[in-house]
């Protein structure tokens, strides 16, 4: 690993009041230097703050503030400075050309944090909470983000590492002392604390369900009939959210999908294309394609017109979507237009013939009050994934396949008790599962892992 | 002017490595402690940086950097804090709340700027030139807007403010003496300095049609008859640039209108809509399209297909669009399909016709010199508005206005004492210059002027 000069934008894109250009590597001050003839920056102390003119040789390029952070007390622990500049794009372009002009190059994705991990000021879980704390888009994910961040997965590995550990050493005294045949580690005590680590490792694994809708969202399907109310609906759940978005100027979104927040929760609204319009989406939604968008789905919001008589296309199609692992939300739509007794019959006619537990709303366009029926019953899908014993979350599919082949060798360690096994086998398997734990704080790593984590990053982090 | 504690986000809206949220106000230090409890950040010296995290009661919101500028050594002379979050707008967002909750209020456009300028550290022409630079988008626009920041319209202004200031002190020693019927100052003397700063105004205001130029682009119609070759040389044009935008991973741009920049100056190509499709636009432009185009641009670029043999439609076009201060470059087109002999003649036959003054380029969209050629004569357009004498270029409307007022009142003077009319009315004219000259920095002004001004900034400056 070399400590070249590197450099690259840290803001976002596009115009602002202020930019800033981070530099970083062992001679970054020197770099700088050569286009800041205000000051000797080598005589400056860590963490201050010097104004004056960046130069292009002869030619001032834009009144700058430098941030001098000196190693080891810097985000990379290397010599870092970092430019703030009147936030033009180009200034930026133009700052940072001259500063490859200087001996710098531009940064690859994510180099400046894989520097702070490669010189062991972070480990690698908290290099991937930095990424996802950028990327949170509401308080959910934020918080677990600032929890990794704050090395809240670190230490439950390590917790769970020491009790590893503990055995290890029982079991290596015992492999010593292998001709004489003796059980150093009470098998008793060793099942108890095998089981005490499975469980923790079962409910950290566990937690990734909630953790992925934390971080990638909860898939939603809103099927239902032609005139069912879809667009209708729609436009009262997304109309709300707008207005909480541009609640502080500033914010903007770049909407892919349509996303839905709900106490600090996101909803992905699947494939909403078109629903938005005037007309319901085009007649009859064949079952191949709703079945399609239920497939990516956590959850089916079914509407069905409580005003018709015969629900039995409705029914129809709901058994073709069901899935054991999909929450299932049956609402009766405009109950405005029919009377109490009328909603209460749809009710029955759907949990007569649809066997699977479900939750039934009933929603009117005019009544705002059963949109937050709808959002309580989203909602209270995430809250039961939440794990009551555990805070600390998986959020990171790497971590989660980590975890899981640790848990596997922790199972076989138990396996090879049970069936009184080879002590060796026993030793393996244990330091298979510390392996698999290390992966997560990148104590074990590879070229491979490394350029896999931090390609995602973005350039400038 | 109250200086209450007030915030904003002031980087590019978006996600980035960090963002930076301002604060300034003589209680901004309180206000943010209280979302930083470890430490004391009323012990900390100016232009320091320290880390931690900030909170929101006992919830940590993320680990940030915080920068401190103490009273007067800030940007507004105000006690300053810059907070260097984790760049998620929603992280930005709440911190922005918090700090609101704390007692701070959400910054007005520009607001940061109107304090500096209101607190005396810059003047009102450097408070302009912040939003230039900001938005300055090439180099000929950072170069002035720079230079203006640096304070050169300030100095020359300042000298023809000296300049006069004797001529009203001579004056007003003759209106103190007045019944002895004396003549302190000079005439003759007095009309070789009035004849000085008559020439220095008519040159900063010149000078204004190359700023113009340098901060909106110069305007360009491109015109020819269907099939004259209008997409491919757009193309052509536009291919080149975005090479060079796309250069340095980064920089994006919003495209209202194609623009071109040629030599660090900006080129607007006014209307290409559909012209880059792959038919040319709609069958036969009306002459009443053409010059609406025509009408907003500074140069036409006329496209004739050399392989015709009647020029006479073209001809009459361009007679149609001409206007005298309307620079023509005429381009004959697929020189590729004709011999040299041939595209001579077409020189011939409009120069035959044309009494304008116009400049005459052969194109092919094979060989790319010729675009080159076309290229160096709009540059050479912009080149010839930047005047020998001045390096100051005035590129502001609101400076343009005060130094043709300015130059109205010198005038009088010159008439007052060629006519020799009172030297009481020769005084107001001489104030009258000098109130005007004094608004460009601010010296004079009101709030309708500031309201003005400062609402064209952007929230966070």
């Amino acid at each position: 690993m070399n400590n070249d000069t590197i450099c690259a934008l840290a803001t976002a894109n596009g115009v602002g009041a202020l930019g800033i250009i981070r530099v970083s590597g062992n001679e970054s001050l020197s770099v700088v230097q050569k286009s800041f003839p205000g000051k000797n920056l080598e005589k400056q102390k860590s963490h201050t703050i010097h104004y004056g003119y960046f130069m292009d040789e002869d030619e001032a390029i834009d009144e700058v503030m430098l941030s001098i952070f000196l190693a080891p007390k810097s985000f990379t622990t290397e010599n870092s400075v970092e430019i703030a500049f009147h936030g033009s794009p180009h200034i930026g372009k133009r700052i940072l050309e001259t500063l490859i002009k200087n001996g710098a190059r531009m940064a690859k994705a994510g180099e400046f944090t894989l520097r702070a991990f490669i010189n062991g000021r972070i480990d690698l879980s908290q290099a991937e909470a930095i990424a996802d704390v950028i990327a949170s888009e509401n308080e959910a994910s934020r918080k677990v983000a600032i929890n990794q961040l704050k090395g809240g997965i670190t230490n439950e590995i390590s917790i769970l590492r020491t009790d590893l550990l503990n055995f290890v050493s029982l079991i290596e005294l015992e492999l010593d002392f292998a001709e004489e045949d003796v059980e150093f580690a009470d098998r008793s005590a060793l099942n108890l604390l095998l089981d005490k680590i499975d469980l923790k490792l079962n409910s950290l694994i566990e937690s990734f369900q909630y953790g992925n809708a934390i971080k990638n969202g909860t898939a939603v399907a809103i099927i239902g009939k032609p005139n069912a109310g879809k667009s209708t609906l729609l436009n009262a759940l997304l109309k709300e959210e707008r207005a909480i978005v541009s609640n502080i100027a500033g914010t903007t979104r770049d909407t892919i999908e349509e996303v839905l927040h709900i106490k600090g929760h996101a909803f992905r609204l699947i494939d909403t294309a078109g629903l938005r319009d005037t007309v319901d989406e085009i007649e009859a939604i064949g079952v191949k394609k709703a079945r399609e968008k239920v497939d990516q789905a956590n959850i089916l919001v079914y509407l069905a017109d409580a005003a018709t008589e015969d629900f039995s296309e409705d029914i129809e199609m709901i058994r073709s979507l069901q899935r054991e692992d999909l929450k299932l939300i049956i609402c009766a739509t405009k109950i405005d237009e029919v009377s109490p007794v009328k909603y209460q019959a749809v009710e029955a006619a759907f949990r007569k013939e649809i066997s699977a537990d479900f939750d039934f709303i009933t929603i009117s366009a005019v009544e705002n009050q059963n949109i937050q029926d709808l959002k309580n019953e989203l909602s209270s899908y995430v809250e039961q994934l939440k794990s009551q014993e555990n805070n600390v979350v998986v959020t990171n599919q790497r971590h989660f396949e980590a975890l899981r082949k640790s848990l596997e060798a922790v199972d076989k360690v138990k396996e090879a008790i049970t069936f009184q096994i080879s002590t060796e086998l026993l030793a393996y398997e244990l330091r298979n599962a510390l392996e698999h734990l290390g992966e997560i704080s990148g104590e074990v790593t590879n070229d491979e892992v490394l350029g896999n984590i931090f390609s995602k990053f973005c350039i400038g982090k």
